[in-house]
């Protein structure tokens, strides 16, 4: 996709606060990839592995470490961290797409809602009463927002969102679209004949910084409120059950279920497809890798998984049977050693 | 989240017909749990593990067994089963969120759509030819409700709702946000080039007192129906495929997949992120543990579960490469078992 | 669902093109099952096992092969691919469905958007600057699409669709409802401190005749596109990151998620509730079973598998408890074959 941001690579060193080795006055009109680059487009060397593409690189800049410099065509934007100088990069050449401000006639907006300065509210637009909107956020099109919600500055909201009412989002807060947040939590007392309803009287409290995928859906709490602290991304179709509390700066990957009332700490990374059951504590600096399933709490910093490898079909069904064989095969093995030990250990046998 | 009901504890103890120990005239303006109740609110015990949390409450009330009352400083509504009347008491705090009866003018129905009395029909609804919606039900903004499908009375759809033609839907149904009832169930035949779609002619049927959680599917059948039973609770994300029965008062948590035409029995608990393959049968009180594959029929109730335990990753990954090699271990095992019985078993030797 | 379609017989052997065997104005109105048909309705027999079933059936014509003909009280269409002769007959009965052509007066439309001929615009539908849609398109109600996206030809677009912008989608695609496509990929640079967003400027390419199931969300290209290749068929609940490339008549079951920048071949079949993890190839022709996950690249056409089977739960803890001493087990195995080579084997032992 192309925009029509067009930078010099002056202007794109100052903005980015790095070094800049080569004409300033050379025009960027987009990122590209090492190898998909072209004139007039800047690309980043972050993986030293894909170093070996510099040399045929045809964009016109590279954000490069220095050491990496020399082995540039290119002018380059010499950097430390060229992932994220990358990252900051490519927001410049994004910015150009946020809508106009104001509100669409075809918006229905409850009289009482407080919309602050530069708000844009797209068409069929529903606010209920009591919310109240901050300065600069941009609400998509179809989108809902209950009644007594709020939103901070800067947010975006893409098309076809859902807010229930009485959920209190942060500033900056990204949500794509059909998140729904603030759902009822799953909750049911059963009474021996059928599942009776508990009402879920808490909220959903959003910090700031914090972006939502597309399709992600946000609990409301039971009782007290679910909450997703500072700085938190969560990637598409994940679940975030009644009361979870989600730590800052913490990222979860996409289709992750997190159950109900489970606390995950700061800076965790929750891999793609991962469970996690209902009223566990997950330290801080937990890595979890894709699709496992985490049934205690993490009390210790580190990398966890669960499940098997991935096997040829027939391979795996071989060995499928033996892990139903298991503990049987941990006992047999057991006799044989108490076995082994009292016919075969000789004196001075370290057995 | 606050709201603004208020009860006295005599009118809760008549309510919820449970014996009043305490002043009936203590006003009680919410719920709470034991730890973070204040004076005016109502709390519970429900799970024995919390009755030293009884003595510090300071809940004004509290919902207790008979032998927990003397545990409590606050007045009590004693109660056989806490849990179920705990979940009682939730609704009465709550139902002050329904909306005013009448129709958003911007809602687009159909001329010949029967539309019974006390309905409520927000902004951007659209309701399509032949749809029969019944007494008291709440359709929230920007939901579609397709050709020739019904609603049975009391029901509450949740903004941004989609259900396809010919779905048939019971009494007191909820329905949250990003929920589609009848869209295509996933049908192909290969005609060894490429895949010729199978139009899906069948509905869906839900029964009365069905809640379905955000962003769950349910398809419509390829020539019968999907059945979903009185009474079911789906969590959020959860995809139920063409021709699938779900039986009565079977709770299914988040993020589960049941596969095609597969039936559920009664009163089953299906755990989050499992995945039930399709044409299989499962009897009555089944549970399934959380991120379970099901691919074979069960015929008996109990508790099933697969997978592996979570581990750190480093003795993970010692322990997967052996499960790659268990067949040959177990093969193994059995030869030093026969060599031990040949060289090692005397006379009398039980092994 | 009955539908108000009804051909005669011949017209349908003629249709379907294939060879009828009794009445040509017998008249039809609809498909059903062997079991479930009445008079006036077709059946069909695709696997062989149900063949028992034709002596009962109903139905007033059965679509054979040949050799089960005999086998048949009603009349025949002969297929020497019934389930495909089934798959077209579906789509005869499931015609009737498509609304009229027209723009409905609330879809707001920017004034640059091109509309072919034939095109049908629900309700609440917005459609932004710069979109071209194609010859019979049918976009449904409140579906969202952004600027500078094209649609082709004879695509349908269920109710709440989301389509960001830039997004090209080519002829006949079926979009289900609450799909998103061009959401942003899930990509941040971690400073040390906080996630650095990385601005997703790639777009989304989606070829002719595939078909996206409700609830899937397809997420736009961090700089290269994320490529949908002609054909592919995607369930419900699917998630597709950023830059995936996914090949020609590939076929993706419910609830599976494909991490970013992995390329699956033509004529795949992923099964519900992968998962596969990033940056990897996966060949032509590759199976994966239900709830696998796919933690390495795939270069052989084949069926792959992950995971343990189900086991009632406390035959699982037995076992999963040995999964943890397995790496143990074998050290412990190995050691015990030494010993019995060192002290057991006697010359001339195979062992």
């Amino acid at each position: 996709m192309s925009t029509s941001t067009v930078h010099t690579l002056g202007e794109l060193a100052d903005l980015l606060e790095v070094r800049l080795v080569g004409d300033p006055s050379i025009l960027i009109t987009g990122l590209a990839t090492l190898k998909s680059a072209v004139p007039g487009q800047l690309s980043f060397l972050s993986n030293p592995r894909y170093s070996s593409h510099l040399g045929q690189c045809r964009a016109s800049a590279v954000i490069v470490e220095a050491e990496h410099a020399s082995a540039c065509q290119a002018a380059q934007l010499i950097s430390s961290t060229p992932y994220v100088t990358y990252a900051r990069a490519s927001q410049l050449f994004a910015a150009a797409r946020r809508p106009a401000s104001g509100i669409h006639p075809t918006a229905i907006i409850a009289s009482d809602v407080h919309l602050a300065a530069e708000v844009s509210i797209a068409a069929h637009v529903v606010i209920e009463s009591g919310v109240r909107i901050g300065t600069g956020s941009v609400i998509g099109a179809g989108s809902y927002i209950g009644a007594d919600s709020t939103l901070g500055e800067h947010c975006i909201l893409y098309p076809n969102v859902t807010i229930y009412q009485g959920v209190a989002i942060g500033n900056r807060v990204v949500l794509h679209s059909s998140v729904v947040i603030g759902a009822d939590g799953f909750g049911f007392a059963f009474d021996g004949r059928r599942s009776v309803k508990i009402a879920q009287l808490g909220g959903v409290k959003i910090g700031d910084d914090v972006e939502i995928g597309a399709g992600t859906t946000v609990d409301r709490g039971a009782l007290d409120d679910t909450i997703i602290a500072h700085g938190v991304k969560i990637d598409n179709q994940v679940q975030i059950a009644h009361n979870c509390i989600i730590g800052e700066h913490t990222i979860i990957c996409g289709c992750s279920a997190i159950a109900g009332s489970t606390s995950i700490g700061r800076y965790c990374t929750i891999g793609g497809g991962v469970g996690v059951i209902g009223h566990l504590q997950i330290a801080d600096k937990v890595m979890i890798s894709a699709m496992s399933l985490v049934s205690q709490s993490i009390s210790e910093a580190g990398i966890y998984s669960s499940g098997t490898g991935l096997l040829e079909s027939k391979e795996w069904k071989r060995n499928i049977v033996r892990f139903r064989q298991l503990d049987d095969m941990a006992k047999r093995l057991r006799e044989l050693e108490k076995l082994a030990q009292g016919r075969l250990a000789a004196p001075g046998d370290s057995v």
